[in-house]
């Protein structure tokens, strides 16, 4: 039965909404396919659940098709699993906890890896069960501290989760490889442009790890790639450290008197007028040592600096800092922190005061230090000397200073080499919408997951997840595929496979255009159909563009000719057909 | 592509889980279509899931046949909507509330209503775009005191409700009257048995309201239905009073000395012993008045004693109280209560003291005092005089005492003449899987849902709702369908068409069983393959009839000669066909 605009439960905006902060957002509220119900939460109108469903629909058959079997975990769950994993805690502020009327303490789940761990442990037994892949399409929670762009960034949305069970590496390899096929099979026959990333594996344990992000200006995540066809998300860039150099052929350090020098920019000014180098080069920020006094918040709440020292012409990238040090927090050190440490002398920290260890948890501070990867063996720099208006110059790492251990969270630019050789990087932002990883055994040895191998032996079973964003692919749909006048959906995910315009007053038109509808109907396409009696053709047209079918026909004034017009959406394309061709044609055209 | 049993994620269990309580629970465990995550919280496996995607089929096509929508809401919701309609706090325990990281107070939905009116609030606002009917299937969630039998009263499980929007009194009945249809259709559909009893209208406001009920056993709702056609819950009764009585032919009342006769039981017999009856009949406890002293607590936590005077052979029932008495909870007074009220002697309590009116808020006692209908005017009774072992006899109702108001909440029993004058009713037991319901103006009231009428003037819509509970319908289901080896699902409902059992060791069989699944499917029918190389002919006979697809298929011994088995789950009736006809047989087979 056609969806007709005279009864479906719609009605389209022709001014912008105000809350609405990108195009694809806006254009999903104006043509009436979701409705703002919270903070972060969203109705889903008919047209907007058409939508869904057959996303949905793609990734039910493709799951089958990688032999993966439905299951429907509950949304609201007990505390006690996830107490186990230690993931109660870790979530932090992102969790939404509740309290039942027996002041138990529940959840709403953001991800479901102890329920399928615990589902499989109570169900099977022994290594003949497996392999098994299992996933769910589920409504997910997580009380995001900056709800964005509509389905984007929403607080409760749905996700498509499976996990995979093994009891070998290679089984998880085998099944991960699966998954991560079936990914590329989802995206492309949705129409989405992605670009597989190496991710961090940082919070959720685990080794291989990989995002598809689909690339946007409105993109959360920054990902670099190089020609040579490296990509990765910039929590997961390694950078590539320089060669040591020889100690031996350093000068020894000097401490310098470098008045009002307590920025990088004020020290190489002075340097290049007061102290030049012996080369022809020009003192620059890259010569010097930026000593970053941070906070690490624990998920129990305790407070403990540490400082990340790094060639002065590059800040700590905060979001590689947050996938470096996960579950804690990080956070700049304020005022009170420096309190504390008097022994911190803003503007000259460096890891040396006199011949003494400052930094460090063998210094005198007890603070913990981290370098960059460049900061390398035998590498001398210029950083502070702790004191007032002091600094020291080659500073040499392994011979007048050392650290607790090498961070890898300066921010990456493009020009950065690409870790495996492959060229120089650029940048691009981009939106996540799937991710596949090897948890590992993580997950199952919190949980007790073991099963009897072929000798009668418990072993560990070793897991895979994989997530798919299903609303946020809505949201990136209709983000990548719209223009000025409105949506202009992929043919495999569009709310009806074609739109008919009946434009005019002449009965005759809404006759035609009725008995088209069926007749499409008939060879098994949707149909919406503009049916309204007292509605301009004019707002007929703009209602159709901006509800963004692919493949509309009109059904107007040519009808006296026997005529009616084929509209690409997409291209702007009209084509007057006949009508008594019009059905062949529409089931031939591809949009 | 068939569901191969030797993939299939699915364990079925030999013994009875220790807890489930009732039979088609236990069933559904067993046969491994739910498992529990917690209390009233359960997870579906593949099978089940199934099971509750037909369902939502059959719902999705009968709605789309009434002319109904389909949307859906966020289950969590922010608390404001239901603050202005006074559910926030109504709902009391059973509301599951929680806050997010901002201390914003939200809820996780029980029903929609509230989102629902502000949606077409939103979204409409003429005449013209009425009547609508929209409904979603979605999770809900209630904080159940006890979690009960599985699926048939969980804290987490999925509706279908709808609601309807209409600006007159006849366009709400004609809604009523199609989604009132449609679940008959729906019901019908899916095999289930069902009554349509008139339901109390209560809490919800509104006016004509019926459920839905499957007679059960084991089903929470008692209702009733007599000879003539009367059905209705036990909250809905109406209780037909008795006619007048001439005050005038009343002898006086008479406080008399009744030692030791603090029950209705004891007062019988010492009247019986000392105190004859003028007429011929002895005394029994329906001549007696008995004043139950209770309690009501208002959602805001306040407590109001009242009195209830009813028949001494009848009790308050406290499902029709609640009702009655809704929003406030009901509950027997207590010590407390009584020792704030020295005037109310235990076993002596009566409406007057002296000749001085005690109960009422007229009374002495300012306690409010409802009478059931049966204590008509001129009526005498035998009743408390409030001095210890002090009674009234011929206290004579409007003459002697009156009351605050009536108010219908004894126990109704087998024998009470229905209402209607349709004959005695029989009281069964069912459980609730549908409501249909006349909201009226209240919650377009409430949130202001106003549209303009022909002449421009703004009017308030009026609604109704509709609600079936589809997760409680596969325990319905279960529960209706089984024998004592296992379920048997209605076709509509089985989780596959036809079941395939693959029994013996020889290629041949696996062969020929694998072959049949496929030409089976090639039909449009879903088969289930017990295709496990190295189980039993009887482990495998066992396992289909716990399952309970109602067509099986036997490929085994038979094969030599050209045939296999088919195997009504239903009758247990055998029949050999041959192999090259089994395909047809199958299909023609209605089980």
């Amino acid at each position: 039965m056609p969806m007709r605009l005279s009864s479906l439960f719609l009605r389209t905006l022709r001014e912008d909404p105000s809350d609405a902060d990108v195009a694809g957002h806006r254009l999903l509220l104006r043509a009436g396919y979701i409705r703002r119900a919270g903070s972060g939460l969203y109705t889903w109108l008919p047209l907007g659940l058409a939508v869904k469903a057959k996303i949905e629909q793609v990734i039910r058959e493709e799951m089958a098709a990688a032999g993966a079997q439905e299951v429907f975990f509950p949304a609201l769950l007990p505390r006690e699993p996830f107490e186990v994993t230690g993931r109660w805690s870790e979530y932090g502020d992102n969790l939404f906890r509740l309290q039942d009327r027996k002041k138990a303490d529940y959840l709403l789940a953001p991800t479901h890896e102890e329920m399928f761990t615990l589902l499989v442990k109570d169900l099977y037994s022994s290594y003949k069960d497996l392999p098994l892949c299992i996933y769910q399409i589920q409504n997910k929670y997580r009380d995001e501290a900056r709800p964005r762009a509509g389905l984007l960034r929403g607080r409760e949305f749905v996700m498509k989760d499976a996990y995979s069970f093994d009891i070998s590496d290679e089984g998880l390899k085998d099944a991960y490889q699966a998954q991560r096929d079936a990914y590329e099979r989802i995206f492309t026959r949705l129409g989405v442009d992605y670009v597989i990333v190496k991710a961090d594996a940082g919070a959720m344990g685990g080794s291989a790890s990989e995002e598809f992000l689909s690339p946007s200006p409105i993109g959360e995540d920054t990902f670099v790639r190089s020609p040579g066809g490296y990509a990765a998300n910039v929590e997961a860039v390694t950078t590539v450290a320089p060669p040591k150099i020889s100690i031996s052929s350093q000068p020894a350090a000097e401490v310098v008197t470098t008045p009002e020098c307590s920025n990088i920019k004020r020290i190489v000014a002075w340097s290049n007028e007061n102290r030049k180098r012996t080369d022809d080069n020009q003192w620059s920020a890259e010569h010097t040592l930026k000593n970053n006094v941070m906070a690490l918040i624990s998920p129990e709440g305790k407070r403990e600096l540490v400082v990340i020292g790094l060639p002065g012409d590059r800040d700590v990238d905060l979001k590689r800092a947050e996938a470096a040090f996960s579950p804690n927090e990080i956070e700049q050190a304020n005022e009170e922190d420096f309190a504390k440490h008097p022994e911190l002398i803003k503007g000259y920290i460096g890891p040396v005061k006199g011949s003494q260890a400052l930094l460090g948890l063998k210094g005198s501070s007890k603070i913990r230090y981290l370098l960059d990867p460049r900061v390398v063996e035998g590498s001398a720099w210029v950083t502070g000397a702790n004191e007032k208006e002091k600094h020291v110059f080659d500073l040499v790492a392994g011979r007048d200073f050392s650290a607790d251990g090498v961070i890898d969270v300066a921010e990456v630019r493009a020009g950065d080499q690409a870790p495996d050789g492959s060229g120089a990087l650029e940048l691009a932002r981009g939106i996540e919408i799937g991710h596949v990883f090897q948890l590992g055994r993580k997950y199952a040895e919190a949980l007790g997951l073991q099963v009897l191998d072929e000798n009668g032996k418990l072993i560990t079973v070793t897991m895979g997840s994989y997530g798919i964003g299903v609303t946020r692919l809505v949201a990136v749909l209709a983000e990548a595929n719209h223009d000025a006048n409105g949506l202009i959906w992929p043919a495999a995910v569009s709310p009806a496979d074609v739109y008919i315009v009946a434009a005019g007053k002449d009965d005759e038109i809404y006759q035609a255009a009725e008995k088209l509808a069926l007749e499409i109907e008939a060879k098994g396409k949707t149909v919406i159909l503009d049916d309204r009696p007292k509605v301009s053709p004019g707002v007929k047209f703009g209602d159709a563009e901006l509800i963004g079918v692919p493949s509309i026909v009109i059904v107007g004034k040519g009808l006296e000719n026997g005529q009616v017009d084929l509209w690409n959406r997409r291209s702007g394309e009209r084509v007057p057909v006949a009508l008594e061709s019009a059905v062949a044609e529409i089931i031939k055209a591809k949009n």
